[in-house]
């Protein structure tokens, strides 16, 4: 999907709400475990509840590759449950030498079809630019992340005086587009949101870290929307995991329709 | 596998050779195009023909997830043509926030039941630690990598005089010991290999670079080598692809064989 698609839709919609599909066989309903395949039913049955209220969809592909062997075939058969008019990033972090990179983004591009495939950048430019340059494919590129270890490396000050992540992003920018790749900025931290925001006026962002590891959305809306909204805001657990009855799917939706309604607030 | 056992095998096979394996279709001989899966065909004509020459084998995932909802089955089928003599790499490249982590942790050792998994360590302690403490199973994280984009983040100096993958080492030694952890270490940088076996003199290292990206067998030995060895030297192409004909298990075998003898040198 381009840019302007994805915009228009965010503006249509009145949400830049991503939906994080990290389906847990050990938080997943009960009731549902005695279906053929719980985890597609789940997510088939998120999926139905959240889609008026989201413009995108995140499966993480960890909790896909713990379902073993079968696991790939689960990813596949959820994506064909999302509607085309949404959004869909493949949390894979994924990165390695140029001709496995390549690999990769025939995986999730070509194989699987999906919009975006997040990327770890330690390997530098090669690991990277085989993500980009697929008109409307993007590279979603970790940059500051929401979760305690990006102190260890993230965070470091580097000779030069900008912090890895902010090489990170200034590097990138250099060998992607605005119209193909994104910076994943964590929502814990929006204080660092503004910067990075002013560091890359022109990216959009995709924010994880709001819901259970504690991010607020009116901040990181003050820090980082643009004119064109500039940010995909993700939320897991706190929609997949909303209830843990049968009306799992209904306090979902709940949940995530009170998250699209607090984001039109910020897109009038 | 544990590491005294890790360290016996070389010793008794003379080699610390790993053969990695990235079945790429576009470059297995033809002739196994026509079978039910070529892939699986390759691999398995491969292991049985290297299987006496080396200690190890590193699938590389990306060549896997290219295959598309059936990659991950051809993955596990793979598993089962490895003898259980050889130590299993799954060249993954993994790594995410610390609940993520725990299900890749849980993929790749519980349900593939590979002895070690490739990690990246850009999002700091928390994406990694769910890799270690696991008996015989190890994280073999990515410190300084064979590809031409290390120059773009890993060799950053630092504001504390060190540079980034230096950093990722010493930080990475207090999560883990040198039963449970091991380092990435490209062979095209012998000078920096010598540094390194210096920062980190107990640990393994997976030394991919060998052969296809040039590097040098003999360098790697004496820059690393350590009196338990401690290294495991990767080659894939080089051995995968020495022939595109019939003769390409023939041809892969002698050229695994070629490295097992010139590895007994360095063992004596």
């Amino acid at each position: 999907m381009k840019r302007a698609e994805l915009v228009n839709r965010i503006f249509e919609k009145q949400s830049f709400l991503c939906v994080g599909l990290d389906p847990d066989l050990e938080k997943i309903p009960k009731h549902l475990l005695e279906s053929e395949n719980p985890v597609l039913e789940f997510n088939k049955a998120i999926i139905e509840a959240t889609a008026p209220y989201c413009v995108a969809y995140k499966p993480n592909l960890a909790f896909f590759e713990a379902l073993g062997e079968t696991g790939m075939q689960t990813f596949y058969e959820t994506l064909k449950c999302i509607p085309k008019s949404h959004f869909v990033i493949a949390d894979a972090k994924r990165g390695d030498i140029g001709n496995t990179s390549k690999k990769y983004a025939e995986a999730f591009f070509e194989k699987f079809d999906c919009d975006a495939l997040t990327i770890a950048p330690y390997m530098g430019a090669d690991s990277v630019q085989p993500f980009l340059g697929e008109s409307g494919k993007w590279a979603v590129l970790l940059a500051l992340t929401s979760n305690p270890g990006a102190d260890d490396f993230e965070q470091l000050p580097l000779a030069n005086g900008k912090r890895l992540f902010e090489e990170v992003i200034d590097k990138a920018m250099e060998w992607g587009s605005a119209e193909e790749l994104m910076f994943v900025v964590g929502a814990t931290r929006p204080e660092e949101l503004k910067k990075i925001r002013e560091r890359a006026p022109g990216y959009f962002f995709l924010i994880p870290g709001v819901g259970a590891q504690g991010g607020n959305l009116e901040e990181v809306a003050a820090a980082a929307l643009t004119t064109d909204c500039g940010i995909l805001v993700n939320a897991s657990r706190s929609i997949l995991y909303a209830s843990s009855g049968i009306d799992f799917a209904e306090k979902a939706s709940n949940e995530a329709k009170a998250m699209q309604v607090e984001m039109a607030k910020f897109l009038l």
